[in-house]
């Protein structure tokens, strides 16, 4: 009684969480026929134990009457409430002992503030002013705990609220770490934690409650769940304190990365349709298109391919035109550096973040707690394998009568050597399926052409390079869709297999085998595309044959480029749309149903009336989805950040949509979070760890992959030589001409020139895409002084512009500073505040130390003893009243 | 005499400092014939106050009594004596309630370590245990002061000692800063500092006093400031305990340097050998002293030069191959690499020495007050200013008749502008004051060849290239020398200029100015060398002339590498050995000799009995030279550093002639701040601040930099495409012969053939050193395909060298921590130690207030009011003996 009057109490304040901790076994107390297994007895008694234990901790537990008075019917259910006091939201509302306003700004920038505020209201979410950022800000050092007694000098009347409200945090961090690791602070030590009682089976599972009677959750919906707020900021702090720090850390990137993506597709829009402006004006479009210039073209297979007009791929070479204009050159570097700002922003972001969380102070007491909390604790398969090498390692030292050394128990490189084994040469099996999957993409692409060329029917030769592509590219998707799944499991799988110590350790590293993994599955397609496709196909009359005598592909006559393109899109937009909407939304809505349905057969007996009684919330949310880490939503969209950095110089595009998708995905992120997923624990985080290495990784890889992308995939390199080298008149006319190399139709080799042509007899010479030297030159057929002219240029270009985004980058990392200016300054002040209170309170002190040397002094009797037991006493009060007290005596 | 005791019994305690103030104008008592003018009368003034000022402070005055008492005969002197009670040695003495032994590594590894230190031994300074670091180390967390209390639990005897203590140390900071900027915290607030009294020339100088009496001193001159000791390793902890920890961070760093080298000189001198021992065997060499090969070269100079035989250049071809042979792209790789692994192992002894010297806890209050000492406060220079702004601004209110807002002013960029515009004229200026010096010299060398070349002795003629490049560089030399000074003194100026706001900001920006004007000053010569010289000479019958007909000048026909090579060297070389010698040794005994002659001039009629009496210690110590900052010893550092890591490409010796001067120059340093300078106010600093950047920022640019000499300057891509895509035989055979292109003499553009030459009638070709088609060529003179294929070849080169070298550099920084292994984990050992003190500590009370509120109960007539005194009390007494008296009366 005395714990349900406590709770009540508690009920109204604010983010008071609710433990549910569902066993796994039948009840106890029910008589039932069950405990007829040993070990099923074991853990009900391990079970018994543990709840005295929580009950001892102080904790209220709430069992569910229905279910615990009924027999054991539904054995796989069992509730626990228990309420541990004062949650996040507590602990975080800073001492207001020494609350100070935050500086208006005056002048012309205070107005311009202002206008912004009022242009920005409409995209704010509605939250009461409570709730949100308040502008008063107070000093944060007062959190720590050490520095409590600077801020009692004043306010007497708030000091014991302090103290309880510290030792309740103290109490609340305990409990945590208790119910995780079992190790207990101050309680009764080594008791296994709720996590090992899960991974042992005693205990099905245990999470807090979603609280439906807050009004967090309400405000939540309605300004943060719904696809109508998509325009609006998301309630950040909103989030942060019903789902933790983590959570909250996660969506304000996802945040600060959508809103940046709206300039980079604002410029990709205009890149764009540059493209399309100058299209019609472009030369060698124009010229390709010009029936007049009748290049015969070399045939494009062996035997059954005929010769053919350029003028024919025209279409291609307008389309390619949109993506491979000079402006796309100008976009890559745009967006380089926007990566640099997008990092640079980030980075303020997290700080201001850390500021107004007050995350900074987490050096002090917190971090100890947290430190010895679940992140940094073994995890139990860990501490389970260490137990039975210790067992092993005992019964060889009784045999080898050593003494035994506890506790420097470590496992080392041997116990984990099988798993790297495996590890490694997964990862490269894993490769190697990518690669090979890639390779028989490319296969199924040569074959499928060159059976369709070979076809009679002339509506299927036509057609063969867009049906080929098209099929191709779906079935790279399909693979891509299947590979990742499992490559997820896999890694996952391997991750366990290294045995990682703690549970941070394990996250970064099952982050960065899936980031591999998933990358390569991702990427490879697109990277033979940008940089293999059509470079190892030959010239004609010794092109390079792969199997029995498959030409390798060729690129379309419009360049590379416009087929990476497709490429590109085709899997972006692929993947984001089924992710998202088959995966992110249908597999948790059948699973969920699935679960239901598994429910409703294991017992049918329940009756009606248990339908009837309004569902209690544990019963609500243990039907939900478990939470499981945001490594999955990172990795999405870190994929999704490859995309928009790393070809973008091929796809302009791909900023837009990946804003599009980026919108959707916070909303159906935000919905999944709120309703569909059991209430996560709320994790401290100061950063967003180790995806922040692999974004600024990735944005420094992206620079070389567009710089090539730039010179070799597009023909931007080649136009710029022929415009300022070789042409006569400076323009971009004979352009095509000069791309063209000469073939004299005799040098094929037996059997694959054209077996019946419309053109053969007038055709002595065809063209072919290369710069090679021409039948009639001594060197016939070598490259050409051209082609090594163009390679030099696009290498030096490479240079240029890998060395000029990165000087530039650099500048930008450099000229914006990490912390806001607004934030350094306000630190400033509270340094500064914090310094004079200590002063004042310093010098108080000395006043009291002198008044009680005089007061020695007089009485006489003291000895040294005294004085220093005096001196102390004033040391460690630190509160003058003592000190009046005694100058009272004197008068 | 109170004082006079006090010191005396502070006399043995280490560390403790005096501080010498150098008044400037004659001593008040002295009734003499001075202090008529009414300015001095101010001054005179000025200095009583603060001279009062400091004996309120409870510091020790101890004035100069021979001069005092005498009448004013040395106007320019009068020293105070200030005791400061208490400096970084007892302060830095931690709480040594919760020592913790090391552990001592076991096992193998153990072993290994126990040999380390064996064989280190003899390279240990010889320095008393006590004073070096031991191997016991004390919970670094109870310097924070507030945090005290949880020490005291055990121990109450010592605590008063830590009271004391800390509050010595309060004083100490306080005192610290009172002087430096006459914020007094707890004092009278808002007088004038001492550096503010020194500016306006009411003082002459203020340096605390070396401790000759101090055994610190004898031990330092002993085991450090001597040429001797070169091989040990340095006292950095005695260092650091002297001269504060600024100082003893840039002796660290400097070591970590020198250390570093011994590898880098190593590999070096290998690198070296290797070309020594190839050199016979190396094919382009011979072919080119081979003298059957018989090429004619075309003549060097317009007339008056003859053809020439390749084979008279043989001895610079075998040079060249010395520091051009493929070693040399190894050797410039591992100095990439060497470079980033310098940054980490910096970084890693930082780390350990900000953990030994307890720096990481300068967060806490030290930090406060360190915030507002002498480096964070404005300067008196832009405090005079601001002064000046603030009465301007007045007059002008005062006829708008507006409100004043006090405390809100700065300086404006509006200030500032005229200050930035003659900045960056200024810079500029240099900036075209060193590239026409350099131009000067190519002129010079120019002209001169072209002159020496006409002479008709043929003695001159023979040795126009040797006297030639040798005057030129010793010109070079001269000139950078020359400027070097002048830089320094202009960076200053234009600093100065900028009015920054603090010494630290005033520092970075110096830095800044400087470390760009003396870094082109010295690599503008090597840069010409490496990439300009030899590339615009044009060809054979189309010479590019400057001037009045004056050819540029061309490579030595060994390449460019080699002239790279003098350069680089004379320049390094003599420039560490006239600025250390000369600048470094010289100058400062120089002036010291200049100002005691000027010092006997002004007083010549000091009696001999002055001088016979045994000098004070202030007057050893004003006959010194002043500390002018770590500037310039850094940046002699920093430029040497550039030496050894931009062009090391081309001279593989260049570590081994840094590594012998930098042996040589910490034992000057360290004499020079033994002996020659006044001793430094000690600075506390975490990090070597902006040196760590540009040190970072100079090793990036070293790579694109080397990459670009070995593929331009070296000959080493040229030999690679022709070893693997000309030669027939797979061999360097017929690389000469493929480098040189053919000339038609009859070509040659009117006058400028040979006039007479002794192969006259034979000669119809002559060789030139480039890739250009031979004259029956249809393009005749026209780049090669050769040309291009060398050209993309080298950029290739380049391509791969740098992100080679980038993901080589960013692996090197990954896979070492930044944090050492041992330090981390002490780290972890002391938050666990931490943990369990204060977890006790927080038991300890909860049970205090158990037997309070069990009291209450009892007592029954105390209030709420009484309880919530009581929790109170308990919470910040934190000692459980009012607890046990509580209980006592209990029983």
């Amino acid at each position: 009684y005395h714990y349900r009057r406590r709770r009540a109490s508690l009920r109204g304040s604010p983010g008071h969480h609710r433990l549910s901790i569902i066993s796994n076994g039948s009840f106890p107390v029910s008589g039932g026929g069950g405990a007829a297994d040993p070990a099923e007895e074991e853990k009900l008694q391990i079970r018994e134990e543990f709840e005295a234990n929580l009950a001892d901790a102080g904790l209220e537990i709430e069992r569910d009457k229905e279910v615990s008075g009924s027999d054991a019917v539904r054995p796989g259910r069992r509730a626990f409430l228990t309420a541990v006091v004062s949650a996040a939201a507590t602990l975080r509302v800073p001492n207001p002992t020494q609350p100070y306003e935050l500086k208006e700004v005056k002048g012309f920038s205070g107005k311009m503030n202002a206008m912004w505020r009022k242009l920005n209201q409409p995209f704010q979410p509605k939250v009461p002013q409570m709730l949100s950022q308040s502008r008063t800000k107070f000093l944060s050092h007062s959190f720590s705990r050490d520095k409590l007694h600077l801020y009692n000098i004043k306010q007497k009347d708030t000091f014991f609220d302090n103290a309880t409200r510290s030792r309740i945090v103290k109490k609340h961090n305990t409990i945590q770490t208790f119910l995780n690791t079992g190790q207990t602070l101050m309680f009764t030590p080594c008791l296994p934690g709720i996590t090992t009682l899960i991974a042992n089976g005693v205990y099905d599972s245990a999470f807090p409650l979603h609280d439906v009677s807050f009004f967090f959750i309400i405000l939540l919906h309605d300004e943060w769940a719904r696809y109508g707020a998509f325009y609006k900021y998301q309630p950040i702090d909103l989030i942060r304190k019903y789902f933790g720090e983590k959570i909250g850390l996660y969506f304000a990137w996802l945040g600060v990365y959508t809103q940046l993506l709206i300039p980079a597709s604002l410029v990709g829009i205009i890149v764009f349709f540059y493209g399309c402006a100058t299209v019609d004006t472009n030369v060698p479009s124009l010229e390709m298109c010009d029936e007049r210039q009748n290049f015969t073209m070399c045939p494009l297979c062996d035997g059954a391919c005929d010769y053919w007009h350029l003028s024919t791929a025209c279409s291609t070479a307008r389309a390619s035109h949109l993506f491979d204009n000079p402006a796309t050159v100008f976009f890559a570097i745009f967006m380089s550096l926007w990566a640099a700002m997008f990092m640079e922003h980030w980075k303020r972001r997290q700080m201001s973040l850390t500021y107004s969380w007050d995350l900074s102070g987490l050096e002090d007491e917190e971090v100890m707690t947290f430190a010895l909390s679940s992140q940094e604790h073994p995890r139990p398969k860990y501490e389970s394998i260490l137990l039975k090498k210790r067992e092993k390692k005992k019964i060889k030292k009784i045999k080898k009568k050593k003494k035994n050394e506890p506790g420097q128990e470590k496992l080392t490189w041997r116990d984990r050597l099988p798993g790297y084994i495996i590890n490694i040469s997964s990862i490269l099996f894993m490769f190697s399926l990518t690669f090979s999957a890639v390779f028989g993409v490319i296969i199924y692409r040569i074959t499928t052409s060159a059976l369709m060329a070979m076809s009679t029917d002339p509506e299927t030769k036509s057609n063969v390079r867009v049906t080929v592509t098209a099929t191709a590219v779906i079935i790279n998707l399909v693979v891509i869709l299947i590979l990742d799944e499992i490559y997820g499991a896999v890694a996952v799988w391997l991750t366990e297999l290294e045995i990682p110590k703690t549970e941070t350790e394990f996250e970064e590293r099952l982050i960065l085998k899936a980031f591999l993994l998933k990358f390569m599955n991702a990427y490879a397609p697109i990277f033979y595309v940008a940089f293999f496709k059509g470079r190892f196909a030959g010239r004609p009359g010794d092109y390079v044959y792969i199997f029995n005598g498959f030409r390798m592909e060729e690129c379309a006559p419009g360049g590379c480029l416009i087929e990476l393109c497709i490429q590109l899109s085709i899997i972006m937009l692929g993947k984001q749309l089924i992710q998202n909407n088959i995966f992110e939304i249908g597999i948790p809505k059948l699973k969920k149903l699935y679960r239901t349905l598994k429910e409703k057969g294991a017992a049918p007996e329940e009756s009606d009336d248990q339908l009837a009684k309004t569902p209690q919330q544990w019963d609500l949310d243990y039907d939900l989805e478990p939470f499981e880490g945001l490594t999955p939503e990172y990795m999405e969209m870190i994929i999704q950040f490859g995309f928009v950095s790393l070809f973008v110089a091929s796809f302009p595009l791909a900023p837009l949509f990946a804003l599009l998708n980026n919108v959707i995905e916070i909303r159906l992120d935000a919905k999944k979070f709120v309703t569909e997923l059991r209430r996560p624990n709320a994790v401290r985080a100061r950063d967003i760890g180790i995806w922040y290495n692999i974004l600024s990784g990735m944005g420094k890889f992206s620079v070389i992959i567009n710089a090539f992308v730039i010179s070799f995939t597009s023909d931007f390199i080649p136009r710029l030589v022929y415009q300022y080298m070789y042409s006569e008149t400076g323009t971009m006319y004979g352009f095509i001409d000069h791309t063209l190399s000469y073939f004299n139709v005799t040098n094929f080799k037996p059997g694959t020139a054209p077996i019946s042509s419309q053109y053969d007899k007038e055709v002595t010479v065809c063209r072919y895409k290369d710069y090679r030297e021409p039948p009639w030159s001594p060197l016939a057929y070598q490259f050409s002084k051209q082609y090594w002219a163009v390679l030099a240029a696009r290498l030096a270009f490479i240079i240029l512009f890998q060395n000029l985004v990165m000087l530039l980058s650099t500048l930008v990392d450099w000229v914006i500073p990490d912390v806001p200016k607004d934030i350094s300054e306000q630190l400033k002040k509270e340094k500064t505040l914090l310094v004079d209170v200590f002063l004042r309170e310093e010098k108080d002190k000395l006043q009291l130390i002198q008044s009680l040397f005089l007061k020695d002094k007089d009485g006489g009797e003291a000895g040294p003893r005294a004085r220093c037991r005096a001196a102390s006493f004033s040391q460690f009060t630190r509160q003058p009243s003592p000190g009046q007290t005694v100058k009272h005596t004197e008068v």
